[in-house]
């Protein structure tokens, strides 16, 4: 099996689910400034899962690049991660449009958990397929950065019951992590 | 004409259906534990519906890998093919806003039906295609698998009139026939 | 430019139309046959609208197929194909909601015509940048079959104000045009 | 990191883009004239917006094409673009719906000067990528139609609250500016 399909496969579902969050962003009814302001929290909930599927794409694109071949199992686990993903946009919508209630905020965690688990069941099927010389688990390490999110996702989803803030400042903290390209304190925390 | 282009397109489209799926889960007003409910039975018919896609993808993916050139036939049997997966999403709409009422659970049925004939419908256009010393005829075998998906449809159908957990257990039996990769099962059914 | 890109972009446009179109056809409230019998002209146009998004795939293929090089003209010619093409979605719902009620039939029609004349003014496009010696020219020939799909849309719009079933018939019968892959025909019509 | 595959999830995502557009033109109820009127607004700003997604696509294929290689940044620098792009689907609904109100009109013209202004970045980002010897620096040149595009969104947006037309016909002057094909202007204006 070539893994050329699946990434074009993966490619496409992750193209369309991060242009069809846009649909949740209902065009308002009212043509002044106050019909924009309820749409503030949906736009920052938007922003902040565009970056969240950004930074799957790119990781999703490094780790197959890491991959010769494909099996069966990986291929499901490819598309358990997809389904994962393709949560997000309803989830998204419902924190954005509930202005960060704690449900909504708690279920956008655990959404963004499963697909962090998700990913690292992926790479753990792709890591196991190469065998003893893999490349990839090298790569990975010890994989800090996925340790540190899945945390601070587990962190997030109870707090959102005792303050919103906390678990969306949670959620910038992973994504930032992800997004900024020290080099440094990446393979550091590779190691 | 070459295959890849087929391939692109059914990828494309296959990867769209299994997203805009999405779409008919929509954002509940409430934000409790009770505006999550209602949305459990459509949340449940979200996931048969995408392994149902995803086996698909995966077994067309197969198919065409064992295709050299396409003509215009198996290039309408591709199509066709394709208008039975379009419909899934609004089945999928259908039956799990409706909580597995008869009718709704019984079209499910049938459209998964029609979708499987025409699976063997462009198999057997490819096998046409390719002549005596097909490689695909070979591979397919007996196509045990294929005639008890088509075998049980035709039962749960009806059956969803009766009582439609008998249907669903029915649609849950064929994706776990497809998903389960027990290759000597496999083998042995395609003797 | 190479034309590697533009047939991979209206590949997905292409894919995108035909699966976005069944989101027209609304989940029915109602769990009953009397719920889907307001769906069958929907459906109908659905099935209508598919095999023209087929057909026009099937052609745009073959026609990009023939085309070494892409200049900026083709570019925008292809992309006003594409933009008639996408309003298709647009009549099929207003056509099918309506039960081919005069004016959306007759609209159906008027997108049908400027997509058909897209299509022809992008393959003069392409013959007259592949110069004298054009293999498209040849093998296009009289376009009969492209004449007549013309004549016939011409037709069909002023009739949609008689009779909607005539304009439906002359859809229907462009399509099977199209479709019949009655090879001793095509090669006498395109002589 | 290949270019392969962010040329491929552009071309996605903006193929999808310029086709959930078509979504935003609601199905009327009539089935009069009178009930396609208010679409007219609608449909010139789906055209307006259809043709700007066209040059951004074509452009863009200009701009990868002179791209050897991407690095983290140039890959963010083209989710940037592509986040700012994907809000037009939603100004061009909310311009469209309200029939070129001040306030949707300049917001229109918002999301484009951000995504002009993205434009400018990406292609700094994949100059600086390619150092002293830049094939692309020559080619982009003082950017004389970004730096107009720019300024005439500049103008838009306050104007807009003048009068909806001024905006319009400088939107309308951009998008002429660069879909007209005149090259011995636009090698003059790249020296």
């Amino acid at each position: 099996m070539e893994k050329d399909r699946v990434q074009a496969f993966s490619d496409g579902v992750i193209a369309i689910l991060i242009t069809i969050m846009i649909l949740e962003l209902k065009v308002p009814r009212g043509v002044d400034l106050a019909a924009l302001r309820p749409l503030v929290p949906a736009l920052f909930t938007y922003v902040l899962s565009f970056v969240f599927l950004g930074i799957y794409w790119n990781n999703h694109h490094h780790l197959l690049h890491a991959t010769e071949r494909v099996n069966g199992g990986i291929l499901w686990a490819n598309l358990h991660l997809l389904f994962w993903l393709s949560l997000i946009p309803f989830t998204t919508g419902w924190m954005g449009e509930n202005h960060f209630a704690p449900l909504p905020t708690a279920v956008y965690g655990v959404v963004l958990l499963l697909a962090g688990l998700a990913y690292q069941l992926l790479q753990s099927a792709i890591v196991a397929h190469q065998g003893a010389e893999s490349r990839l688990r090298e790569a990975v390490g010890k994989d800090v950065k996925g340790k540190i999110s899945v945390g601070s996702y587990v962190l997030a989803i109870p707090l959102a019951f005792a303050s919103c803030w906390i678990s969306l400042a949670l959620y910038v903290f992973v994504a930032l992590l992800w997004l900024v390209p020290d080099r440094r304190i990446e393979s550091k925390w590779r190691e």
